[in-house]
C-alpha cells in the first residue's frame, strides 16, 4: 500500500477536522526522520486542545505553529518560523486544508460571504504556497530523484466537489453554497496554474477531494467518519506521480472532472 | 442565421470594447420593439464618447444607464431605473460583460488584484444577476412560449479559456494572468449555478468566449477584430435553446470545456 513518507511535512487548519486527523494518521504511522508542522490560527485557545494533547503524546514528532490564513503577515511569519526550523532538505509536502463554508444561492449569498470564503479558501493558499515556495523548492532539489512525487516535494490542495462544475449542479439543491462552489472553483484554478508554474522545479501539484465527512464543515449527516476519508487521502497523496500533477482526485483514487 | 430577437435587452461595460460593439451591432440589426440598455460606469465621462455618439444616432433604440458592477448601490438603483422604463415584458436579455484583468503568478499575484478582480468579475455579475431576475422572470412569463432561448429570457456571461481548467494551462506562460484566470473560474461556477437555479423559470444561462479580441483587455496582437467576433457570439446568443443552458461556448459555437 501506498504510504506517505515525506520527511518534513506541512497542514494548514491542523486543529480540528480533517486537518487533525491527518496529523493523527501520519504520526501514528510515522517514519524515521518525519516531521509535521501542525498549523492552527489559535494554538492556544480551546479549538486546539485536542491537537495539544496529540502533541504531548508525540512531542518530537509535531511541532504547532501559529498559521491564519485570512492574515498575511501571519502566513510570513509562521514561514518564517518553519524556515528555521526545516534543516536543508526543506519542505515535502504542503497541505492545504484550512477552508470555510458558506450558504447561500444566487438570492440570497451575502457580499461578506463571498469575500470572506474567497479570502480564507483561495488567496490565503496563494500566500502560503507563495510563502513555503522556497522550502518545497529546496526539498525537490535535495532529494536528488527524478520525476515527482509526494515524498520529494508536493502541494496537496484539500478542494471539493462543490468547486466542481460537472458535479456541483446536482449536489447544489441538497447543499446551497454558492460562495463555498465559487471559492472552491476558483482554488481548483489556483491548483491547476501552480502545476503549470511547478513543472521545472519538479513540485507535484494537485487537488483532492475528502468524500463527504463528519466535521463541523461536513455536518453530521456525512457519510464517512474523518478517519476513513483521511485513509484515502494518505494513500492517494502516497501515490502519486507526475501523471496526476495538475490533477483533481477524490479520496479514493477516482479522478474528478473539473 | 440565427440572429438576437430580444426586446428588452441589457449590457455591462457598453461604452467600449467588446459591449459598445454589442450594442452597435444590435441597433444595425434592430428589429421592432427592440430596446437596448447600454450601462457603463461613467455614462459621462471620456470613456464613455464613443456610446453617446452611437445613442444620438439611435435615440429611440437605445437608453444610457449607469451600472458600477464594484458598486452594489448603483447595481441597484440601475435595476430600479431599468425597471421603470420596462414594460409589463420584463426584460429578455442581460450580458454580463463589464471585466477587468489583471496579470500575475502564483509569485507575483497582489492581494488587491485578487480582490478587484474578484469583486468585478464575481460578486458584480451575482448582484446584477439578482436585482435583474425579477425582469428576467417577468419576461420568462410574458413570453407564453415554453422552452429557453435569450430571444425569451436569458442571462449571457461573457468569460474566457482564462477560466477554463483545461484550457488555461497551455495559455498561462503566455498570458501569465492568475487573478483573472480565478476570477472567472468563479465566475463560471456563478453561470454552472445560476443554471441550476433558473431552470423553473426557463431562463436561459450560460458562459460565453468571446475569442482573442483587440480591445483594451485584449491587446493589440489578439487574433479577432471586435466586429467578428461579436458576429460570431450575436449568432451564437442567438440560437441558444435549453440545449445550451449552464453551458460554456465560444463565439464560433464550440463547446469549450471547464
Ligand atoms: N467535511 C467535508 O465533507 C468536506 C468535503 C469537501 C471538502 N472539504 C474540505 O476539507 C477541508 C477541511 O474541512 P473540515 O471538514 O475538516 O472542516 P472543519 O472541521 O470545519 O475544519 C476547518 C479547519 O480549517 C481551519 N480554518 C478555517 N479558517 C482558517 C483560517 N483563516 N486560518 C487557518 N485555519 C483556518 C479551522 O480552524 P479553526 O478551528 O480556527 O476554525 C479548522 O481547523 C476544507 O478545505 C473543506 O473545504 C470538506
Ligand atoms: N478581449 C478579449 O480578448 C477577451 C477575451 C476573453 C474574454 N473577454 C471578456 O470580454 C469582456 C469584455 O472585455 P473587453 O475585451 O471588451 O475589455 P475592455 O475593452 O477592457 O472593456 C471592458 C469594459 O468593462 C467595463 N468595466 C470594467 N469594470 C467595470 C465596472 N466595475 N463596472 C462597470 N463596467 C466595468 C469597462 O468600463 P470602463 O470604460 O469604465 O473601464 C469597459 O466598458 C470581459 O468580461 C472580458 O473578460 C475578452
Amino acid at each position: 500500500m501506498a504510504v506517505v513518507k515525506a520527511c518534513k511535512i506541512l497542514i494548514t487548519g491542523a486543529n480540528r477536522g480533517l486537518g487533525l486527523e491527518i496529523v493523527k494518521q501520519l504520526t501514528e504511522n510515522s517514519f524515521p526522520k518525519q516531521h509535521i508542522f501542525a498549523t492552527c490560527r489559535d494554538p492556544d485557545g480551546p479549538k486546539s486542545e485536542a491537537l495539544r494533547e496529540l502533541v504531548k503524546k508525540h512531542p518530537s514528532a509535531i511541532t504547532i505553529i501559529r498559521l491564519d490564513a485570512d492574515d498575511p503577515s501571519s502566513v510570513k511569519e509562521s514561514a518564517k518560523k518553519v524556515g528555521s526550523l526545516l534543516g536543508n532538505n526543506g519542505l515535502n509536502l504542503l497541505v492545504n486544508n484550512a477552508g470555510i463554508v458558506a450558504n447561500g444561492t444566487i438570492q440570497t449569498s451575502s457580499v461578506e460571504d463571498m469575500k470572506n470564503t474567497f479570502n480564507t479558501n483561495v488567496i490565503g493558499p496563494l500566500l502560503i504556497i507563495r510563502e513555503y515556495l522556497p522550502y518545497l523548492q529546496m526539498a525537490a532539489k535535495a532529494s536528488g530523484i527524478p520525476g515527482m512525487s509526494s515524498n520529494k516535494a508536493a502541494v496537496i490542495n484539500i478542494s471539493t466537489v462543490a468547486g466542481s462544475m460537472t458535479r456541483m449542479p446536482s449536489i447544489y439543491n441538497q447543499f446551497p453554497t454558492l460562495p463555498y462552489g465559487v471559492s472552491k472553483a476558483g482554488f481548483n484554478m489556483l491548483t491547476v496554474l501552480a502545476a503549470e508554474e511547478f513543472k521545472a522545479d519538479e513540485i507535484l501539484c494537485m487537488a483532492l477531494h475528502p468524500g463527504w465527512v463528519k466535521t463541523e464543515l461536513g455536518g453530521d449527516e456525512a457519510t464517512l467518519e474523518p478517519k476513513e476519508s483521511v485513509e484515502g487521502m494518505l494513500r492517494v497523496i502516497g501515490s502519486l506521480t507526475e501523471k496526476q500533477h495538475g490533477g483533481f482526485m477524490d479520496y479514493s483514487g477516482e479522478t474528478v472532472t473539473w
